[in-house]
């Protein structure tokens, strides 16, 4: 057998060509989008005026298996993927774990994270329609950024509404997004209305996404000739990003490599649905079995403490209503460092599967995900996101778990992008002063009381 | 005729095994290091005090044509090597020219930049010896960072003096080296005797990489155990650096292509020196010729408007006379954006293929140097460093000039890093706040007005 090698790239003709859609495998589809006045089903024709036609195709297609991936963005994918598989040799060692530790490492590109896969694929649609430009929310920035790398690449306007928080303690990250010709505004904004609204209500909030999402959406519908993005949540975006998920197959595959278990963070659940898409695939099927471990903050546990609901997927409940876990779109979580996380929501199709019990879901608090954060970077050199040391903390929990157990199992894990613009969140930890905030559940109910009256 | 991929990845069977000197295809040897006091050349024993034992040996060998790379670093590299070699296709495209343009990508891992090849060989040799730690200096932070990860990855000490104004302008940068667990000072400082001596004679000044490198040599010498190493310059980091050229030249090779002109950004001349190792090496052998083009900013011109001659290597006049391209060690370089590359001197091998006309040098304002930063970040996705800049500016000019005059060159430059932390910089570009500082032939006189005299 040949050694496994640090990491596994695959060639260019082994790349993808399709995008795979895990909703042609679920015998339970995700429930529809509904109109958030009538609660009925929302067509093709009524998300138009949001979202791009070809998308919106995408996004109520539960049936197609396989979507063609246009050659104009193969060819941007060329650019920075295809990403590696890692095999975590380094950290095996340090932690005398004989677990076999690989992750597929998405932050080998500018926006550092793998929102840069659904980013042009949003874009090129958007360009292809005719459109000027596109508006969108970014939390941490990662989306923001990758959309404006997209737009710059295609000639394309980009207008972000980006969580105060987040503007505030990544100033530099709405540098990267000027280098790329985007807009940036703090988010909630006097700029829109429903940021207005957003403001008297809450005097002094730091936002989040929910927020930025309602001001995106009405920057687009206001303006002509502009459509709204998403970064996660929808269904179209795990499509895209589903190619993090094959490439990891194929290069698994090429070595006969069987993981026993795959885990990933999970804000809005963009990285995990990609990354899990072929291997639910296979247990939808019955051909295989795996562990699949979605990982959240304490501090917004969607999964782990929400309810499992129709629900606005923004705060200003301009949004369309999504079946979904959530923590009530009134929720506004604390400040997290982890801000791609701070979501109140999470994606319909993962909501499903773990309500049919066919993924598990785990919260961890914010210290001793930057503890694992310290101890990879000390050991395999990548400085990750606050994001994705989530995962990191759980696949690290699961190898000392192999070590007391003895077993030799096999860990796939998303380290979906680099933490260079979190270094005030490092420093803090550094500092000591990073708190754990856990919402009780007087917090939580608040958020539940709000959710919409559906039958 | 296969065609070339966006990206070539070496697999880990074809990474080198072995460093390339390339003193030894030199028929005139870089001229040797001499006492400060004596003048007369620096042997083994008298550099003992300041330098590791193979460091030293690595140093002074001009005819060995290989060094073994040993396995403890091959695994290092492993980990975030081989780095790739990219075909510019969508910049070629932009720019609409018939040349062939690659660019050797050093910024994927951490350090961001090819800084890591070499610190992880000067720690791994310090680590060899039984020495607690190594201090260093750092400039844009880069080497700094690296041998923070190649310290942490090995377990030793690492104190880094941070040229001032870097440290003030990449405050997330000593996060980072923290993060890998070194401490950081900013220089000059108060903690040593030639610190306090630099910051008496010049109040306020914002430090340069000669005033860190003086610091960081009286802390390695004056305290148990450790050594002091550094970044660029040295034919030490030469050879180390050398893995960059070789595993370009075994990339195109494999695909028969042969560059017309190999170009690098110099600072020191690590960069620049390690990527053009091979190539010169067959040049120096007669077996193939190269246009070979050092670029260094107008604001610090060692090679266009430098003198050859002996000089210190740092401002405090500690360290070893190495016979150089240099504008004086009392030179203090304007506050230029690309702070890796405002050093005084240059490395002896290279500043020697330079007097023997083997190779070209060119300077660039900095203003121009971000305008290719952007360009480049909004074609070929990546954001670079602004050293790294330099190198891009001088290949798209020739590029346009290739346009011009429809030749098909294939242009190599290294891209030896990412601007993540430099958006400061990029900032006051977007703001048009940027300066073109050029020192007047006034300005470089005091420079050279305080060359020691050798005979």
């Amino acid at each position: 057998m040949e050694k496994i090698p640090y990491k596994i790239y695959l060639n260019e003709s082994e790349m993808p060509t399709a995008w795979y859609n895990v909703r042609s495998d679920m015998k339970k589809k995700p429930a529809p989008l509904l109109n958030p006045g009538t609660h009925q089903p929302m067509g093709a024709d009524e998300l138009a005026p949001v979202f791009c036609e070809e998308l919106i195709r995408q996004e109520l297609d539960n049936d197609t298996p396989y979507f063609q991936i246009p050659d104009e963005i193969l060819s941007f994918y060329k650019m920075y993927r295809p990403s590696p598989l890692v095999r975590a040799y380094c950290l095996e060692e340090k932690l005398q774990t004989p677990a076999k530790i690989y992750y597929k490492f998405e932050g080998n590109n500018t926006s550092g994270s793998h929102k840069l896969n659904s980013a042009i694929a949003q874009a090129y649609y958007a360009k292809k329609q005719g459109l000027k430009g596109v508006t969108t929310e970014t939390g941490a920035g990662q989306w923001g950024t990758a959309l404006s790398m997209a737009c710059a690449y295609l000639g394309l306007d980009c207008k972000v509404y980006m969580v105060k928080v987040s503007y505030e303690q990544k100033p530099f990250r709405r540098e990267v997004m000027r280098t790329y010709g985007a807009s940036v505004t703090p988010s909630p904004s006097m700029e829109t209305e429903v940021g207005r609204r957003i403001l008297a209500a809450h005097p002094g909030t730091t936002g989040s996404l929910g927020c930025a999402i309602s001001e995106a959406v009405e920057a687009a519908t206001t303006r002509e000739g502009y459509r709204y993005v998403l970064g996660s949540v929808l269904n179209q975006v795990l499509l895209h990003q589903s190619i993090i998920g094959l490439e990891t197959k194929t290069a698994l595959d090429k070595y006969g490599i069987k993981p026993d278990m795959i885990i990933g963070c999970a804000g809005g659940g963009s990285n995990l649905g990609g990354l899990i898409s072929p291997f639910m695939g296979e247990k939808l099927r019955g051909e295989a079995d795996y562990r699949i471990i979605a990982v959240e903050p304490a501090s917004c546990p969607s999964f782990t403490r929400g309810r499992f609901a129709y629900d606005f997927c923004d705060t200003g409940m301009v949004c369309p209503l999504a079946k979904m876990y959530t923590l009530g779109a009134d929720f506004i979580p604390a400040p997290n460092h982890a801000g791609g996380l701070r979501y109140h929501g999470m994606s319909p199709i993962l909501s499903e599967l773990y309500d049919e019990g066919l993924m598990e879901a785990v919260s961890v608090p914010q210290t001793k995900v930057f503890e694992a954060a310290e101890q990879f970077a000390r050991t395999e050199g990548i400085l990750p996101a606050p994001e994705s040391a989530h995962a990191i903390r759980v696949a690290i929990d699961e190898a000392m778990r192999c070590k007391e157990t003895g077993e030799e199992k096999t860990i796939v894990f998303g380290l979906t992008g680099t933490g260079y613009f979190d270094m005030v969140a490092y420093e803090k930890f550094h500092d000591g002063k990073m708190d754990d905030y856990i919402p009780t559940d007087e917090d939580l109910e608040v958020g539940f009381s709000k959710l919409p009256k559906v039958d």
